[in-house]
């Protein structure tokens, strides 16, 4: 396969950053979707440079590639990420995190540090699940999830996840010999915020305190389609009424409570005509909070808020649970440990919750883990637009360097 | 052209609806479109009853049909409706208008009434404007609009309005011979309610007091689209909340007066996402008034709110005028005859606008006209299900005779 990426003379973090962008960057941002020959390529090129630092390389039988140095003794502290996008995605979203890995390895390289324990550095494959709907499969394998139900998953081309790890000579069947998490001693997780909290404040570096458990519901109000220049105001059965004071009681509701967030991002209303009351509404519903006593609070509210509207509007309401994750609260010691990396590094930090998902919720529910986030311009994510400075993401690099330097001291 | 329809032994309005629905009956509901080989069927059956009658009768340039009892001197009154219905439309809509008139004149025949001036029956072509967006059209070259600009509208099999009139043996160029207008002093219509009015206060006679104006809007809020868990909800600029908001404004603002309706038939969220903030927000506006103060306060009431929420919630609007429409107030000598006539027939009456526009809004520009309602079964119109009791057609139809009687005596 040719490598067609450009070798840096430096290796920096900014100059790797630049160059894992070329793979899948011919388009508009970045796409390197899952098992796809673009992935596979910038895989390579990281393995090319872990092998150049001295990391045994492994492809494991879930296509996460695991590079180790083998130092010490006793359980390994795995730091990771992922290099796969969605479509036209931005530079940082996951990639970040693994070359800040990268990175991290070289400082400690160049300090001559020599670890108590080994070092794994994990590029988890397909966390976006922009191809399959197969979001976090590698950590998933990688925790011994059974996933035998997503081999038939097919991507628009209608192509099933198994002929595409076939194609790239992987074996579905082996998808379980992924599972090593019980080897773990703990995980570390670098990431862009994906929000504005750390731009907006000032601060360099995010402490994540925990990943949002969440909750998806669909709804629907129902009333009654009439023409709306002959049916008077008062004889009215309007769904969409029902849908908009659900919004807003909604938004009023993520407001009143700083641990949890609620969102209603589609909606539309039936049959659909400028001189139409619309007799059915449609809309979807997003909540929620990192914390356990907030999470607990979720569904009650949706429940209870739908339920008094469809009283006091005589309207009916469908409502069903479209997904739903638990929140999971990060190791307290790993927050401290890193908490105390930026202050070293001369970082300002804040602690705050992660409101979107990442590998680290899948293997923080087996192991003590750690995250920390670097400030997003405009929250931005999924997008040719994002951006962190590159005097963030070096810092980042520092941050989790040190950290690793206290943990495998 | 093979004459399918049923003849029915006792020539009742009952039975005439029920004939005229077996053309273009086929489907679900009646379907008969502008310049449809159904709709000319149907007019033919019509021709035939109105010549047994002794009326004759011409196809005029833009396809109305138009049935005149020549009697007496001076200017006639006409009666009049439309013929064509919306796809799977109902059997009234319309078609009562039209069958009531042809009763009215049976009425007068059999009770020996003589008039002093001419009665026309008209039966408009292309009311509904369902086939080519060219809704009153035969009412409008009735009153002398200028129609050209319709002549290459196509419908959705791609056929313009010129050759469907072509294929009919009509030719667009003529249809500005259709202005009569002029030769009328008077114009009476009856149609179905569509509104649910009559029925919920028990009343079997409507007497129009105006027919609505109406302003459609297209509305759009721009905000900011942002993931819904990694952005607190103080930073954002959620466009449907603001959406939201407009909608149970506009509610409100319809509820709090007597004499206007408002309604948001259609609604989007962009980009749509479970999780992603709406970045923008469409939706339609519709404002009714039947009176001129109500009407005046149409547009100003649309804009404020809009800008107000605009500026509240920190978004850009995009606000476009999409149709309009002035009220027309009906002449008040023929809202008093009609109401004399209803009691006369005992029938219960009450007062009411027309939310709905009609061939009585063209023809009312220009010469006096009256409107009477009959109860539509929960109000439903342009559906299979519309449906008025046929002791109300009955009671309409000799409500109609009764005022023709007092304007033709």
């Amino acid at each position: 396969m040719a490598r067609r990426w450009i070798m840096s003379a430096v290796p920096t973090l900014t100059a790797d950053i630049e160059t894992a962008a070329h793979f899948g960057g011919e388009g508009t941002g970045v796409t390197r979707l899952a098992w796809s020959p673009e992935l596979r390529q910038v895989q390579e090129w990281l393995t090319d440079q872990l092998v150049e630092l001295g990391l045994e390389v492994e492809l494991d039988g879930a296509g996460n590639l695991i590079g180790r140095w083998q130092a010490g003794s006793g359980k390994p502290i795995a730091v990771g990420s992922h290099l796969d996008t969605v479509p036209s995605g931005g530079r940082y979203d996951g990639a970040l995190g693994v070359l800040s890995g990268l990175q991290a390895i070289r400082l400690l390289k160049e300090r001559g540090f020599e670890p108590s324990r080994p070092l794994w550095l994990i590029s988890f494959m397909d966390e976006e699940g922009a191809r399959f709907g197969a979001a976090l499969f590698g950590s998933r394998a990688f925790v011994g999830k059974d996933l035998r139900e997503l081999g038939e998953r097919r991507d628009a081309n209608g192509i099933s996840l198994k002929e595409a790890m076939s194609e790239l000579g992987f074996d579905f069947e082996r998808v379980p010999s992924a599972r090593r998490v019980d080897e773990l001693a703990g995980y570390l997780e670098l990431h862009i915020e994906q929000g504005p909290v750390l731009e907006t404040e000032g601060i360099e570096i995010g402490i994540v305190t925990g990943i949002v458990g969440l909750i998806g519901f669909r709804a629907r109000f129902v009333g009654e389609a009439n023409h709306a220049g002959t049916t008077p105001m008062r004889l009215r059965r309007d769904a969409l009424c029902g849908a908009a004071t659900a919004v807003l009681a909604l938004r009023d509701a993520g407001r009143a409570r700083d641990d949890i967030t609620t969102n209603v991002g589609i909606i539309s209303a039936e049959p659909g005509g400028f001189n139409v009351v619309p007799g059915a509404a449609e809309f979807t519903i997003d909540v929620r909070s990192a914390t356990e006593d907030g999470y607990a609070t979720l569904e009650p509210l949706v429940r209870e808020t739908l339920d008094r509207i469809a009283a006091e509007q005589n309207l009916e309401l469908e409502l069903s649970e479209a997904y739903r994750l638990e929140p999971l609260p990060l190791a307290p010691e790993l927050i401290d440990v890193l908490e105390r990396a930026a202050g070293a590094e001369g970082a300002t930090s804040m602690r705050m919750p992660s409101g979107a998902g990442h590998d680290a919720m899948e293997v923080g529910r087996h192991v003590p883990a750690g995250m920390l986030f670097v400030p997003s311009r405009k929250g931005i994510s999924h997008s040719p637009e994002e951006f962190t400075e590159p005097d963030h993401c070096e810092l980042g690099a520092r941050v989790l360097a040190r950290a690793l330097e206290k943990l495998l001291a």
